[in-house]
């Protein structure tokens, strides 16, 4: 018998049909013998309806209330689903997050979880009972008052109750398959990852891969969480986060793997081997790069002729940073005419207008001539463990963009990443022919070996 | 400055502009500075909506997940309205049923209020803030699960609260002026009743007046809150419920008032005093009836020739009971040519089937010849505390009808109420005749008094 944590967004549960397949699956888990915890999104639209309504009330609904307004959607769906369980002949019960224990600070709209404390699941779970938790909410220790814990919330949810209940895995269920070496929208020939480290995925994630938000990987990481991606329209294996090659964790209902043998199992059929000589031995011949990740949501800001004096660039980075604005590339270039520099930055778009205040405000104080703002700019990032070891890397990257007469515009790199800049207009581009550099794109066999992938 | 508990149903918080318009009443009474608890119910027919959705999932929806459900509903419409008293400059906090201390019992779908502890809501009064509660809700004390009081749940919330933290008076706000002498829709000369004691509300109430659940009157009786029930739609005065003539309630932001004299304010502008001789003096001229309620939601049950024995009549009142059906008259004729009685009751339509099978399945026990149901019949009563002391009250009621030729079918009494079963499709002639045998139609000067009553 295992303990599953299964995650359902809100597409799984957009509505009654959906809501009744959903209950399906887990009741097969449940009704197989597994203690089986499920935490559910609000439905479809539901959370953009309900900021809509807000709208129409205020233009700035205090953040309590707006927590107190979003989390009826959770409260809804995860009611629903429970009912639908329920008609399946399990026993199921939903809790809210504060029932279950989710406990946060007080800060409304991105509260972070403190601890969580699951008595009342536990106790479900041991009466033989589905447990139903609301996503993406919890309640403040200091104020008792309902938080919420921001974009991605409800797999932070998922992920940290699997922590504090020692859950064989933490499924994570969405539309797609897993993760993908590419966004298979942009790049068709891209291939499922069955296996991925921590510390890949987090970069991944950092970098623009939509499937899983970095806040629940890095808690799976912290907490040992194996996590599994994979698709509630299907029974296929998607994709194993994990870095212990030795933990057994289930698959389906009555099949369990040794987290290194993954990529032995057939992507279609779970409970199927696949022959030896279709797979690739671990570790050996582990391709370099496990996946190319995409951002088109950055502006760049070009701060021109920064006197090149000490403080002058800090100064610009600290009135940046008092804004909150998450930073993320940096490049500085040194006039060769006078004694100044050109400093750019990359960061979200959101968070461009308070920077871009905030240098204004500081135009004397720093003494630059002049700023420049950029929304139309796409990062690529290529992420894998086998980089490190591989000199190669950059040269074929660039290379591959330089054929296809893609410009670079900024570089960062770190041990296991290697991301660039270009005009957003190239980007899909750049995700092609980089994929295609790497030997990413799928072959005839693997397609066979998988039994199919994409989405 | 007073305490004064505000609650709004569906239909005034139906859509975000009604919410606004609700909201800069409420600021008037926060501005003036007034310690105001808001006590709503879920926005027009969400509750409806919700209903369906489960109904969508499965036909028996568990009662504790159903309860989860529905108390979405309240907490959409507290949120929202916080926001909007927050965009009109007034601090205002939302609080679940089981924020604001309503505990129950664990009686999913009609829980009953055990005790309320609304620290949290003196919390917020204390600084300085409008307190919103969700209405219909609340927390069982030994499950810990969410429950909800079941139809007119609101209006108990909100008497309840009132009488937890001593509240200067409890509104009930709806889409009409008050109570009426009979329905409007159905006697358009119906006057409103600006006073009224608990004892007849109460019996208005349990016979078929919708304006109040019969719950909510028994809490505000027997904890001797006063009730005002009044439109959200204007700022006139509505109807007082109170036992108490010397009790001093606020009925206006900057207007309070003894009970006793309520009668002598103008309807249409509470701060104004009406002239002696417009006013009868309370007491001397009260009128005998206070108003005409009707109900054509019951059905008849009629058990022909049941054995005049002893035991055969209480067998059969034992297995209605049994279903937990709730009997409301009951006649007993008999036969004048054998030992038998034929035994009629009435009950609500919604628990006739269940005491119909019973009966059925008791056949033999109880060995009568047959079963017979109607559920074409409409209930008349007349309520008023000046009844008692009138004998000719049931006898201008008896002619009134038969002048109309509306024949009657069953008859109960008790102190202050006087019931007729009559077919269904006489029913509003009965409603009308009565009213007006008992004049208490509105005439030209009434009219003028109250400065035009009606819907």
């Amino acid at each position: 018998m295992s303990l599953v944590v299964q995650k359902f967004g809100g597409s799984s549960v957009a509505d009654a049909a959906s809501i009744k397949r959903v209950a399906d699956r887990i009741a097969k888990y449940s009704k197989a013998g597994h203690q089986v915890v499920v935490v559910v999104s609000a439905m479809g639209d539901t959370t953009d309806e309900l900021i809509d309504l807000a709208e129409q009330v205020t233009p700035a609904p205090p953040a309590r209330e707006l927590d107190m307004l979003l989390t009826a959607g959770e409260r809804i769906s995860m009611a629903v689903l429970s009912m639908a369980l329920n008609a399946d002949g399990v026993d199921a019960r939903a809790y809210t997050g504060s029932q279950a224990g989710v406990i946060t600070d007080e800060v409304h709209g991105r509260a972070h979880i403190l601890k969580v404390t699951p008595g009342r699941i536990r106790d479900a779970l041991e009466a033989g009972s589905v447990a139903i938790v609301a996503g993406f909410q919890g309640v403040s220790q200091t104020t008792k008052d309902i938080t919420t814990l921001g974009r991605g919330g409800s797999d932070t949810t998922a992920v940290a109750l699997a922590a504090a209940l020692e859950a064989d895995v933490c499924e994570i269920y969405s539309d797609v398959d897993g993760v993908f070496t590419a966004d298979p929208r942009i790049v068709p020939s891209a291939r499922r990852v069955p296996l991925i480290s921590c510390e890949e995925m987090l970069d991944l994630a950092a970098n623009g891969a939509k499937i899983l938000m970095v806040r629940s990987v890095e808690y799976a990481r912290r907490y040992g969480v194996p996590l599994h991606v994979r698709s509630s329209y299907s029974g296929r294996l998607g994709t194993i986060v994990s870095d212990d090659p030795e933990r057994v964790i289930p698959i389906d209902p009555d099949v369990t793997v040794r987290t290194a043998d993954v990529v032995r199992r057939d992507a279609a059929d779970p409970s199927k081997e696949l022959p030896m000589d279709f797979v690739p031995a671990p570790g050996l011949e582990a391709p370099i790069i496990s996946g190319v990740a995409h951002d088109r949501s950055q502006g760049k800001i070009t701060v021109v002729e920064v006197p090149d004096s000490p403080g002058k660039a800090a100064l610009l980075f600290d009135v940046v940073a008092a804004t909150g604005a998450n930073i993320d590339m940096i490049v500085q270039n040194t006039s060769t005419t006078d004694d100044t520099v050109a400093i750019s930055l990359t960061l979200p778009e959101s968070d461009a207008p308070a920077a871009l205040a905030a240098i204004e405000a500081a135009h004397e104080a720093i003494g630059y001539s002049e700023v420049r703002y950029d929304d139309q700019i796409g990062k690529v990032s290529i992420v894998g463990a086998g980089m490190k070891s591989h000199p190669g890397v950059s040269a074929t990257l660039f290379r591959s963009l330089g054929e296809a007469g893609i410009n670079i515009d900024m570089i960062s790199t770190s041990e296991i990443r290697l991301s660039v800049v270009t005009d957003v207009s190239r980007l899909d581009d750049a995700v092609r022919v980089i994929h295609s550099a790497f030997g990413l794109d799928a072959e005839q066999t693997e397609a066979v070996v998988y039994g199919g992938t994409g989405r």
